[in-house]
């Protein structure tokens, strides 16, 4: 099409009724991809024939769509991420859910530009604000915003608690040598808290490290020395980050006490809850995070255990004034008006950094809608229910050991031999290549440990039963010889 | 569903024929939305009683998917920003494509998250930063990372070159008073420039506004007086922010000057072509941009000009390991493996904030390989062209004029009497409540402008004669009586 002569009028599809028939088709065939995800391998790797397709030059003329199509079945589909499939515990993705899929197809058909102006897609947002604020205990006048994730919100967190702490001249001033904010956060934190402090110009040596209990949640005594300590070098101490859900092995920190050490020392008390926010759904596990509810910010995303397709991060702000003030700008180009499309209070992106945003609030909207959260939180409980089945296979093993506590849904353990860190890794790496299972590895104490993330609805516990059945099968055979099976 | 008892064994559709024919009427009824998009208005607002359904409190129980898309249908659909219609002129956004509303639909059904690992979404991401390096004239090793939009590649450019004048160090110890970095864009540089400053703690201060010329670009000769006595004041010039199409006015900076004057001085170079890259699929037009190729980094949305569906930001760096530097860090849980699903040498997260990306390399993939980049150069030759045809209008025309020059795609024009400013904004505000056409106002030398930013493909020259032709009468209806024309 059009490949001499002039332009075609738009963009459109010259033919719809063939636009038509191939879109039902392409919806068909991933309706059956993500029905018979279990049939399939957890994850296969792309093989190089299928990697070198995509070092392509520019792609001048175009193609039929029917073409592009048949390549991305042939080319993209199978050497997927897996992580809707049963057996994947890698990490801490979510699974999806063909729900989002149908609503993220919509968005992209409204196309709909969330950053501001007057129109239905602000409302939709607005609305999961309200229901996180219920969910989370926080006023109907929380700010709320989406972003891509939990980095981000943490991010985005700081920069409020700076602003409402320096003022808003720091937004023109910057930071100067006199201020010397420092932050606090468990040794346990995710590497995006000292990032946000990276990309804030304050420097990653401004975050301490508060060391943790044995369950790995934040000690508060170590808190308050540390704090003591800043305080008498002339620190000025700004944040404290309480971890929902730690990313190692979804330790929980003391959110009550963190909610009372910030409110006596005028601390700005910021929640990571990545994935543990999720935990309000459930009214068997809510009380894990109570104090959240008296966070000044809470971080958190709804691709992770609300399975709301990627990505989907948000976050959830007490004073929604300190929000608007950190970030909201005159901009001539965004001149607002009484009626009309550029009418509204507030827009998004007086409220963070993006000016262009997409929708993320209608795949979000449908989860929540279609299924319910007393649903989601029932999945989130089973998900907790399989890390200890799991866990009660461990602890009944010869050949392994818990390596944490697996208190929520995650599930750390280990060979018990002295060579067990080139052995994990190695065990990790068979499940992979073997396409059933997928978990993943992270350091605990020095030492590579088998990591499963509990957190696809999908898994069963038959799923847990066969999977460290493998497991167990994997580590008799590599036992003797390491390096022939490591490259099975 | 699931009201009461034991939870369902996952999230999926009890019934999939059920799901599978409800998600096939809201695919046929979407792309029954955009075929007709014409016919329906531009913009519609949403009324109360809609608006007062998305007040809701927490959805604990769940709602057949049927029912919740009949609301869609009924409370959504219709009152979107209608950047889609051929009649919406305002700001800059993309129309987006029916293939793009497909491959999001793909991209949600597989769920991959591209913070990392090893699958063939990273594969189709890099094929992106092929293509872009390409028609940018970039080198194949430079670095591409998708993020939600220019304001945040704007961001993660100023941080790069934060860090590769400053050292790694600076990502531990903060920014210190000795450092004093300074930036220039030109006085017509969009607000999120001043905002990276803010956001990285440097202050907005530090950004220096070059006076522009006539023609909207920035001064050379301004540029150096600042430069030279910044460096006299101790000033320490870090970087310069050129604008390859303004935001307000589609004017570009001289890019070849602007990168001999950062070459000659060590200066990081940084383009802002949040719309102007797509320039590059022009054979007419990319001569406009020529000097983009010298750049250390480029920030640019496909969602705008290339019309992918929101969002789709784009980062494009020639110092790949520069990017590096600036982001990647150890992590236990990111430990990678020789092979399995943590293979890889360099993630998406080493190379900017996100651990958890959505997959925007497939919508923008199959845009560009299905429509041709010639295809999309040939709307954009459109665009502007009908921005001439525009501008020829207005200079015929007794009651309006120019506000600037429209060589590129924007058109601000201006009543001409003493009232033109509260004129403007009754005018926009009627031609938005008429529901035919949705431009916008800005800002100019202090009075309130229309501004048309003709960036959809499925306008013509027959929509820009209907439009000014309104544009007229409603001036003329004016005015007699402003103030109750401009309440109707």
């Amino acid at each position: 099409m059009n490949q001499a002569g002039a332009p075609s009028p738009s963009l459109d599809p010259e033919d719809w009724k063939r636009f038509r028939a191939a879109a039902h088709r392409a919806l068909d065939s991933m309706i059956d991809h993500v029905e018979s995800i279990r049939e399939r391998p957890a994850w296969t790797p792309a093989p190089d024939d299928v990697r070198a397709q995509f070092r392509a030059p520019l792609p001048r003329l175009g193609r039929p769509f029917e073409a592009v199509l048949e390549d991305f079945d042939k080319n993209i589909k199978p050497y997927s991420t897996g992580n809707g499939h049963p057996g994947f515990m890698g990490w801490v993705h979510g699974a999806g859910t063909p729900i989002g899929m149908v609503a993220e197809m919509l968005a992209a058909g409204l196309n709909a530009n969330c950053g501001g102006r007057n129109h239905i897609g602000i409302d939709v947002e607005r609305q999961i604000t309200l229901w996180m604020a219920e969910a989370l205990g926080f006023p109907e006048t929380s700010a709320g915003l989406f972003v891509t994730g939990t980095s981000i919100a943490n991010f985005l967190g700081l920069l409020i608690a700076r602003n409402h702490r320096l003022g808003d001249d720091v937004r023109k001033t910057g930071l100067s040598a006199g201020d010397r904010l420092v932050a606090y956060a468990s040794q346990a934190a995710h590497g995006c808290v000292s990032q946000a402090l990276q990309l804030a110009g304050l420097g990653s040596d401004a975050l301490r490290l508060v060391p943790c209990d044995a369950s790995g949640a934040m000690r508060l005594n170590a808190l308050e020395r540390l704090w003591e300590a800043d305080r008498a070098a002339g620190f000025v101490p700004l944040i404290v980050v309480g971890a929902a859900g730690s990313v190692d092995i979804g330790a929980i920190d003391p959110l009550v006490q963190l909610a009372d050490f910030c409110a006596e020392r005028g601390l700005w008390f910021h929640v990571d809850a990545a994935f543990g926010a999720m935990l309000a759904f459930s009214p068997k596990l809510r009380d894990r995070i109570r104090g959240i509810e008296r966070a000044d910010s809470v971080a958190f995303d709804f691709h992770k255990w609300a399975h709301v397709p990627y990505d989907a991060g948000f976050l959830l702000t007490r004073d929604a004034e300190a929000q608007r003030r950190a970030f909201a700008s005159e901009r001539g180009y965004l001149t607002h008006a009484p009626s009309g499309l550029a009418a509204g209070d507030v827009w998004p992106c007086d409220l963070g950094p993006d000016l262009s945003r997409g929708f993320r609030a209608l795949k979000t909207w449908f989860t929540l809608t279609t299924l319910g959260t007393d649903r989601l939180g029932a999945a989130i409980e089973k998900n907790c229910g399989l890390a200890e089945h799991l866990a009660s296979h461990i602890r009944r093993s010869q050949a392994f050991q818990l390596s944490a506590p697996a208190s929520l849904n995650i599930v750390c353990f280990s060979c018990k031999g002295a060579d067990r860190d080139a052995q994990n890794r190695s065990i990790v790496e068979a499940l992979h290549n073997s396409g059933r299972w997928a978990p993943s590895i992270t350091m605990l104490d020095g030492v590579a440990t088998i990591r499963c993330a509990i957190v696809n609805h999908r898994t069963s516990a038959a799923d847990i039963d066969a999977f460290f059945g493998d497991v167990e099968r994997i580590a008799g055979a590599l036992t003797p010889d390491l390096s022939a099976a490591s490259s099975e």
